[in-house]
């Protein structure tokens, strides 16, 4: 392990999260809530002390592997939530430090689920800071360090890795540093356009920032505590529900149409799945819900497309409290939490190609059950299957049921039933937000023990970062020189 | 698909079962109770007729492969299930059809759900079959129907890998007719002896009988309405506890013994993680039941083992309202449903070695992450593990979690809340018995839609014949020609 290196990156990092939330100051000079700017900026002079020292010189021996990829990766995020909770922490928002560090890993890993009963309450500064760590957490922290910082550029490719898993990354490779860029300015833009609707229909200007950074982190924290259903707006609802499913989508199909390759994006395998799955998730709630709303179709869908759209995006925002829905709508709902986003989006779950390569090659084993000497290859996305690939999938899937049982175990021993438990662990390792009954979309997660909410902290971390980082913090071979 | 060699198979299988029910009607007649008689006589009638149109004569094209393998076993299991429930509704004991012949594929699968509300209401003959199907389906029908089925020989292994999956048959190959001889000798001695424990521990005799059938059989069915908590005996409760783990361990083992190999029966793998997770199980469980049971800690190890026992081994024995305990002790329970037994045991579940080959080359592929030049290979009972195992293991646990999350989904429909559902799936795919909540130990399944018990009895034969060959019933191409 290269101690020196992941320190000299994570103090980078630091540097970078004090000058983040430079943003937050601004928003308190805006809205003269000039009490606030002491909270935030006692945490950046710690981050930037702390930054300094860390990064004070460049290693002499740069060696950077997947390691300490891994490594960096997972403690970044670490380091960022605790001090990212500081503000609330400090200013008495959030009395209790492991609260104010739920509310900040909730906020960075675009998860969204809240401890605060009464979100209002918060002074704007507060509320932008804490919506902003979507919007920051949706591209990844270190991706967007890469971006500004200079010199690491050669190594930055197991950073990447460890922080976007799957086949996307590999073939940024060779330009890392313009494609990001591209990337990031697709998510400004897409980002700024969606502000710009959401004023058009009628929300104030704060409300529509904090609501599409929350969109765009496919994070889902409002600044109400009825969430969007306070608007109370078809037009505000359609417009999200939109631009949620388009940042749960793959980016860099968007970068496809923007080096005009655009005919590529409807091929993707992945978007054609999630389309589908979105749809019939879609239909099957709209009948289900149909007598509820006096069977008023076009009502009906816009609530319906709306959760389903949020909740398979994992952004979790609500325009209903659809824990009163019948059961069979909750289902799937909680079907959809699993599923989640597609690969190299914002969004989070278990993401849809990892489900298409699962049954996929599930379909080819039981094929070659009743045939059992056809020889056939695995296609996805137009390409042959890797042994690797599915591997590394199945991987996924084995460690994620462990951790899930085990946190569901810890879980048990507070003080809820079954329904809020399994929905707890689900939304918070898949990244959604809301669960079922004691953390349904009106209430929160401020009465699990300090334990269950350490745990639900270390599922989101697992989700947003997809597991192997974070797991490997617990390898004792990681840590040897 | 031969359809002839099908009929045939299912035809001599359906006089097999004809020939099992004249048990029953011995025992009506040892109890006097000879006006239940005529309701075994009639679908024994049924099963002669339509078994000797079938099986009239061998069929001159003897092929006979994978396909029709499953398909025989698949069929065989319906078929069987449906007749084995007329007694119940015929006599009027189960008024619906639908409840006899779920209560009858509870019974063959060895499942021990129950639809009676009454179980002490039936007459003894009737108590008789329904454990009967317990003993009967613990070591597979289909190999029961070989034993005693001659001609069928060199097809038989084609049967022998549908219904009892793994390497354990591969080595049984050569020789299967003796060897299955061999097994049921075993498992009928366990059985003899068992009964004679009980009997000497002041259990009546058709009492002893019964539970001997439903612990061999890993089934559960008792004749009590309070399960074995009805005989309230420390004895019975350790004898059956220690019964139900051995019946859960692979038969090829006890085989080893027999051919005096016994050195080799605790280097299994599989039964040293077997051991392994039910002693952390008892244990856990007995710390978090102590405040409970007063600090008594020798009962509340009675109670703790009996119950992780009758879980684990599958089985559905109850010594006491364990959906009482609290969920720390309930969500271990649970889990262990999804654990189950070891292969080439009576036991269901997922099994201790589809669990062992996950972990494995989980870990495996976590430690190639850290260290990407390494060449490693996964060993498992001493042996590498094939490419070919450790992709039906994965098949199987990618399909397993899809007919879960699907039948959950139709579950919803019903009235139930999630602990109720996801237990009632859990406990008949795992072929386990009680759940909780709504079905917990003092429960029963009578109260479920029409819909959710057919849901249920395919969870159980799918469990039951490890998934594959039901699944096949479904494949377009398993039937053509």
């Amino acid at each position: 392990m290269n101690y020196r290196m992941v320190f000299y990156v994570i103090g980078n990092m630091m540097k970078s999260e004090a000058a983040l939330m430079l943003l937050a100051i601004i928003v308190a000079l805006v809205y003269g809530e000039t009490d606030t700017i002491v909270w935030f900026v006692i945490p950046m002079f710690i981050l930037i002390s702390l930054g300094f020292i860390l990064s004070n010189k460049m290693p002499e021996y740069r060696n950077f592997y997947a390691r300490e990829g891994f490594v960096v990766v997972a403690l970044s995020w670490l380091v960022m939530s605790f001090f990212g909770g500081l503000p609330f922490f400090l200013s008495g928002q959030i009395p209790s430090l492991v609260d104010s560090f739920f509310e900040s890993v909730s906020g960075f890993t675009t998860t969204g689920s809240t401890i605060l009963t009464n979100i209002e309450a918060l002074p704007n500064s507060m509320l932008f800071w804490r919506s902003f760590t979507h919007w920051i957490g949706g591209m990844g922290i270190l991706v967007f360090v890469l971006t500004i910082m200079p010199k690491t550029e050669g190594n930055s490719i197991y950073l990447m890795r460890a922080e976007m898993p799957g086949t996307s990354v590999e073939k940024l490779v060779s330009k890392v540093r313009p494609t990001v860029r591209i990337l990031y300015g697709i998510y400004l833009g897409m980002t700024i356009l969606l502000i710009l609707l959401l004023v058009v229909g009628g929300m104030p200007l704060f409300d529509s920032i904090i609501n599409a950074m929350g969109t765009a982190g496919t994070g889902g924290y409002s600044l109400k505590n009825d969430s969007i259903a306070y608007y109370n707006s078809a037009y505000i609802d359609v417009v999200l529900t939109i631009f949620m499913l388009m940042f749960a989508v793959n980016f860099n199909l968007y970068h496809l149409v923007f080096i005009k390759k655009g005919k590529e994006f409807f091929k993707s395998e992945e978007l054609r799945w999630f389309i589908g799955i979105v749809a019939v998730a879609i239909a099957l709630i709209t009948i289900d819900l149909l007598p509820q709303y006096g069977n008023r179709v076009l009502e009906t869908l816009r609530y319906s497309s709306f959760q389903v759209a949020s909740i398979i995006t994992t952004t979790g925002f609500a325009t209903t409290n659809f824990d009163l829905w019948p059961s069979f709508s909750k289902y799937i709902l909680l079907f959809l939490m699993f599923i989640g986003a597609c690969a190299g989006s914002t969004g989070g779950g278990i993401k849809v190609s990892r489900w298409l390569i699962i049954a996929k090659t599930a379909a080819n084993e039981l094929k070659k059950m009743i045939r059992p000497r056809q020889v056939t290859t695995v296609k996805f996305e137009d390409k042959p299957l890797g042994a690797q690939v599915v591997a590394s999938v199945y991987t996924y899937l084995a460690v994620y049921i462990l951790i899930f049982a085990a946190s569901l175990l810890v879980l048990s021993l507070d003080q809820y039933d079954f329904l809020t438990n399994f929905s707890a662990v689900a939304t918070c390792i898949n990244n959604v937000g809301p669960g079922f009954n004691a953390i349904g979309p009106i209430e929160n997660f401020s009465n699990f023990s300090v334990v269950s909410k350490l745990v639900l902290c270390f599922n989101m971390l697992a989700g947003r970062l997809e597991i192997f980082p974070i797991l490997m913090l617990f390898a004792p071979h990681t840590w040897k020189n």
